[in-house]
């Protein structure tokens, strides 16, 4: 017996502020503005573990729980309901149905409050369009001001209800109303995928855009009022596509709002809701709440043991199949679960926000962190991140005023300590990898045995970054171990090849004591371990203050270093090359090109170098005769940690001749340079020679797992070679080449080097195309305020002016830029006096460009400051 | 127009050989015999991505296709199809539908063969069986010889066709037909998921005994012709629960058998697809190929878009909805796409076994193991592990004719070298946490920054291994990086409270160098770095050979060992503590219990172990005075690379007093120990003394990935405070506190230590209860051939008595027992003659024992056939 309808019932056209709902007409490659979550309400995302398992029930199920809370009288309480995607449009429209139902539901149970209900639908295709009732066909289009574009018509289909409460039963008035909002964001006339409605009624939406919208949306809704409870309803599956072609799933997921799934009580459902559910963690959503319609099969039972008691599982009575039904009873026996769906969600928001909170201060009393001085930390500077994609973090943003609360992205420029690569599609693969990996292999032991990630990362680090030199593979953890497994293996293969093995027993080289070196240079760092210390010069890693144990058991050459500044590529020579000889300071080059030009290598220069590096090493072999070079290790091209120098190539080619001829075997530490880093797979191939021994990390796994691997000749591996098992490289490590390491190798190394997967790749060189402008690179380095610019590859580093303890590694010269860079939603770490942008190899240009420029303006705002207080004293130029 | 059915139809009850097919009455508890599958054909498990999907259809398209094939006219093809599970039967039978249209289309096309076609249900409950015309209602039970057995009826339910081909029309002869082998193992009445069926009709079958049914099932099937292929086909979606409530993607995992999934070409059918694909990578299955019905929604395109191109999508013509089609013309509209889908299931086979036959080869050519002599290892010792769950390896296993290949499961006596320790169970829910933490943070940069998996984990570690002592979490790679971060930590806390760095500047320390030692343990083990190296006497893991900079910076103590030998514990005193005082050369002690107990310390073993470490210590500091022990470090209560030695409690307990007493920090190597190794959380805990800086890795995370934490306690912490970055601890790995590390250690630090998933957690002593029958450990540790036996916790470590060059590291004495005991199931590596067991904290204890007791047998054996050819010396006991 359905109620007749007093309602003031108001049906305005064009009578509401329009919002500034929808994207502009922004081109689709272009960046969408940052995608800000208010933490301030409650807003959750509902998915469905299939089609018709009833969403739009549990929407308004949600909001008339909402709505009739009156837990405190004041603020009334307001319930957001979007629904982002709608196909099937006038016919279906779920925002209709949540905003007709709960208004009926009101109007039966007359609550103290009145209810101010709105429902609005802001943008159809042209056939959706076509079918609404003064929507768009039939008056004149001008009049309607339904702006045509990409296929979108503007839809100004508002309505709105007050239903009046039993406490001001006349008239109503809607300042002390609860309010419902209703909104449906894009439609579509035909009930099918909205991909196929998108392409067939000509009206698309790409995910930026829609994301744009959707968070337009949500800001609008959400501003103001205290108790407000949000929803936003996907359409179809988990997995469904969006408009675009994208899975819904991954097309939210830069929101990574906190989910209530809606499972299936039906005969399967058990197995779609569990599927759905591992399709949403796979994602990196949380899951508070499974929800579903009881169809007498007792899902919920095999469902809450699957989840172990983890997510609250609510059944909701059986909808009724009569299709005239007006629902009420049904809201009304279903009143009890929305109720406790409803404080589900609130207590999961609360707890959430008080994690968050705390989290600050926690870290700061549990966590030690590396290469930081816990003292020089305040709460208010530990960054609480609660999630990544792609090249982004989410963090946490507490506004001045300590009550909004926000999660924001943010440009991680350390690209994760240097370690990063993957772009939000590869991400979302590896996942997916990573669970099939540990749910195969979980890990299994290496020695003597052979399972396929291994192998596979094995033959493609050989046919990658080892191609023309390498014959084996030897994993380990990190950067450091491969390091301290290069030195052993370089150690050895030298006393082989210099007869220090000859005529001696097993039980010699026990006792046996040689002053062996490597050759190396100064400003390069290859680990924290305590060989990798050893193969360093001495400086702020090492010392007693660190490793009383350090020696720094090197010969260390100061190499020519290479930067841009005012636009143009110098070599700057140390002092110690600058002798008779070569008496200049600093020498121009035309191009970066020209730079690594092999053409180079019968220069005067590299003459120059070549006598230089003779002569050091004849000084070392001179007075002492026990004294020997065992191992040339350089990083090629770049030293990373100690301070992002380039060096001259030429300068590191020679080197590597020079020993090479001198049978002291090369190791090249790629730990930062390698995959992409630079610009090309290896910096072997940029620099143009090949080493004995290379290692390799960080990026080798996409950057989401910690593997390292040397890779060494079969010269190398034949030095190991003897009857007794004394005689082989006794290092390893538990996990060595772990399944799931291995196999995150194996799918970044295939991606980054695919122009299908990475769009950078330049298929004829076999090079990452400039993602730096060179303009405004040229800019940059021609600022008063900056003493140099290396641009190469993946990698930006800016050096600024500094005088005495401004300058060096311990500087904290440069926070307030790097705060305000944060500010901006760029995430950087300086080293020192030094910032540096890196970014991930298959990342737009438009991206790193973007975030330069922020940089730029900040160097600029930062040096004018800087100015006011000191006067730059004047560096050589 | 059906024609009529001139068949040799012969229903024959009780006329064929029963096979031994169906599980005995062995507990649930029992573990299964090994299930191994044989590569010599193909098998396939066929999944859906919902009910009602057309598997069945699917199984049936396939057959013909199979058994149409004439590519060689001989042997004649064979089709196995299975039906493990079967609700609604009789009404509904898969087996029987395939059975009956495989027959009808062969009997309409007349291919040149005959087809000889059966189907066979074989285990009904008590409703199922009484549908059954003759399957046990009626007639009396005695003469149908149905056996009741835990509500099960043996159904010996077969038919058989034999349908002539054009070739031999008349009569036709079984042995050159085509044979078509349908089979249904457990059937119920009710139409319902499987676990309800089982549960309402009283029928119930555990996880092993199904999987033992399927097991000798295929066995049996597949047994001899040449040519045959097999569908299994499982029941309803992906995770539908099985007949015990087990998922069945977690119930047959065991099998790990390739997979076709039936996708849905319906209305929300992409969401369900690739949801059911990621729920089964999720369990480390390999998908070949997805196969839906075509429903006019284009849903193939949307699912190759996600698959990227790596799996085929087929899609079948629409199935008639008129229920009285007999479908024999969308058979034959269907018979490319099977045949096409065949196609690819043969090429992936034959390309699966291609790369199991080239793994071992390729291993060789490419790896280079850790601690391994290659040229000790021929290619047949190469182990091609495919996958593990749990405890177990599935290993491909070469018979040694060469041709017959299975894939057989083998206990990981290793626990993938010391890091594992999940159940199945876990391992699942480590997969899905896995890919949870990739897709939410991939990896993000730690210091300065908090995010949840890293706090998380830090607060465990604090609460748990760290309790009443430690208040800092510092994170790095493995055990070896965490040892020297521990090492840094001890030195500078030494260093600040002995007046060290008193008025220095921090200039000063660079250039500071001092003799500081390490007080530790010979035979102890702490990694391959140089750090960790230098703090281990010298050893065949150092050495000239293996890193000339090894120098051996400790003061190095024999310690006391403890093992049991014939059931009784002993303690070992080493020549150096053989003194006046101490004349005896071993010492019995009651029980392991009493080793531990604290009433041991005001014993006269205490004061002279007290006395002996003063007067090593005093020595020390005499002679020169620039000399410090900064540190002592040991592996509490094991020495595990060294031999699995067991030292005396008492010992390290008096150590570590006297340390601390002259203000020497002391570090717990707890890598191996850590977390339940050795019964308890902590090694620390058992030892019953605090550390001031301990390390953990391996187990920590499950052992499934790296990770490793340093704990300090916050005076060690506090000695790195200043106002400079430089008094900082300026060591980090990139990977530091990495997502998916600490989400893996989070889960797993939880599961081990909850008696709710660890069974063998007592719960009043938070300890592990026995796992190793004391009476098989008295009986090992009293073998003439056995030296000693430490069994503790997840450890049972056994020295074998040799002499010369057979004991130590580079023995390969026990090469023959050790490959006996992997063709016993076994995966086993020596540390020289000593060979362990070794397991996770969840394991039965049933299952350990099973170990053991081959482990004795081979012993003996062995034994028995060495003494043939050497004597004993004996050894003092």
């Amino acid at each position: 017996m359905p109620p007749s309808l007093p309602l003031l019932f108001l049906r305005r056209h064009r009578l509401y502020i329009r919002l500034r709902l929808l994207s502009t007409t922004a081109a689709a490659s272009s960046p969408p503005p940052p995608l800000e979550v208010t933490l301030s309400h409650p807003i959750y995302m509902l998915w469905g573990s299939n089609t018709g398992v009833g969403k739009t029930l549990v929407s308004a199920g949600l909001a008339v729980s909402s709505l009739s809370s009156s837990d405190p009288p004041n603020p009334p309480p307001k319930f957001v309901y979007i629904k982002p995607v709608q196909t099937g449009f006038p016919r279906d429209s779920d925002s209709r149905f949540v905003h007709r139902k709960v208004s009926e539901i009101f109007l039966r149970r007359r609550t103290p409050l009145p209810l101010l209900a709105s429902d609005h639908a802001l943008r159809a295709s042209g056939p959706a369009a076509g079918e609404v009732p003064g929507g768009g066909a039939g008056d004149a289009e001008a009049e309607r001001s339904c702006v045509m574009e990409g296929g979108w018509k503007d839809l100004w289909s508002y309505v709105e209800r007050l239903v009046p409460g039993t406490e001001s039963e006349t008239g109503g008035s809607s300042s002390n109303a609860a309010e419902l909002v209703c909104k449906t964001i894009y439609t579509w006339k035909e009930a099918v995928s909205p991909h196929l409605a998108a392409e067939r009624e000509g009206a698309n939406v790409s995910d930026p855009s829609l994301r744009e919208s959707l968070g337009r949306c949500l800001e609008a809704c959400l501003k103001g009022r205290d108790r407000t409870m949000c929803v936003v309803e996907t359409a179809g599956g988990v997995a469904s596509p969006g408009p675009s072609g994208t899975l819904q799933c991954d097309l939210y997921r830069p929101f990574r709002l906190p989910a209530v799934l809606v499972g299936d009580g039906r005969l399967g459902g058990i197995s779609g809701t569990i599927s759905a559910y591992e399709s949403l963690k796979l994602r990196g959503y949380d899951v508070v709440a499974v929800i579903l319609e009881d169809h007498g099969l007792l899902n919920e039972a095999a469902l809450l043991s699957y989840l172990r008691n983890r997510v609250q599982v609510l059944v909701l009575p059986p909808v009724p199949q009569d299709l005239s039904d007006d629902l009420m009873e049904w809201f009304h026996d279903s009143d009890k679960v929305f109720s406790f769906l409803r404080e589900i969600m609130l207590a999961a928001f609360a707890e959430r926000i008080k994690r968050l909170h705390d989290m600050p201060r926690k870290a700061r009393n549990v966590f030690w962190w590396p290469f930081t001085q816990h003292g020089l930390i305040p709460q208010e500077n530990v960054t609480v991140i609660d999630s990544r994609l792609g090249e982004n973090f989410s963090i946490l943003k507490v506004h001045s005023n300590q009550r909004d609360q926000l999660i924001a992205p943010q440009f991680d420029a350390c690209a994760s300590w240097w370690t990063q690569g993957p772009d939000a599609a590869l991400q979302i693969e590896l996942a997916r990898d990573m669970g099939y990996a540990a749910a195969r292999f979980g890990h299994v032991m290496f020695p003597e045995n052979v399972y396929e990630p291994a192998l596979k990362c094995g033959e493609l680090l050989l046919e990658g970054v080892g191609k023309g030199w390498a014959s084996r593979t030897f994993f380990s953890d990190n950067g450091s171990t491969a390091i301290e497994i290069a030195l052993k293996m370089a150690f050895r293969k030298f006393s082989l090849d210099h007869g220090i093995l000859k005529d001696l027993t097993i039980d010699d080289f026990v006792e046996r004591s040689l002053d062996i070196k490597v050759l190396a240079l100064s400003g390069s760092y290859h680990g924290d371990t305590l060989g990798a210390m050893e193969a360093q010069a001495p400086s702020s890693y090492t010392g007693f203050l660190q490793q009383p144990w350090y020696r720094g058991r090197g010969l260390f050459l100061d190499p020519p270093t290479v930067f841009i500044h005012n636009g143009d590529w110098n070599i700057s020579f140390p002092k110690p090359l600058q002798s008779d000889v070569l008496k200049i300071e600093t020498m121009t080059v035309s191009s970066c090109d020209d730079l690594f030009s092999q053409t180079r290598d019968s220069s005067d220069l590299a003459r120059y170098y070549s006598a230089h590096i003779s002569q050091k090493l004849f000084q070392l072999e001179e007075p002492r005769e026990s004294v020997y070079i065992g191992a040339l290790i350089i990083e090629p091209v770049i030293h990373g940690a100690g301070g992002m120098h380039m060096v001259d190539p030429l300068f590191q080619r020679i080197l590597v001749k020079e020993c090479q001829n001198r049978k002291i075997p090369v190791v090249f530490d790629e730990v930062f340079t390698g995959f992409w880093r630079i610009g090309r797979e290896s910096a072997a191939e940029l620099l143009g020679c090949l080493p004995d021994i290379a290692c390799f990390a960080k990026l080798m796994t996409g950057g989401i797992i910690p593997l390292a691997a040397t890779l060494a000749t079969e010269a190398v591996f034949k030095a190991f070679e003897g009857d007794s098992k004394l005689m082989a490289l006794l290092h390893g490590h538990s996990y060595s080449a772990h399944a799931m390491g291995c196999t995150a190798a194996v799918k970044a190394i295939q991606w980054f080097k695919d122009r299908h997967t990475n769009p950078n790749i330049v298929h004829e060189k076999q090079c990452l195309k400039e993602l730096w402008d060179p303009e405004l690179v040229r800019q940059v380095s021609s600022h008063s305020a900056v003493q140099r610019v290396v641009a190469l590859g993946t990698l930006c580093a800016i050096e600024l002016k500094a005088n005495g303890c401004d300058s060096g590694y311990a500087s904290i010269y440069l926070s307030s830029l790097v705060h305000r860079l944060r500010e901006d939603g760029v995430y950087m770490r300086p080293l020192g006096n030094v910032i540096y942008l890196m970014c991930g190899p298959c990342i737009s240009p438009q991206v790193c460009n973007q975030q330069l420029e922020k940089v730029y303006q900040r160097i600029h705002e930062f040096s004018t400051e800087t100015a006011k207080h000191t006067e730059f004293v004047s560096l050589p130029e």
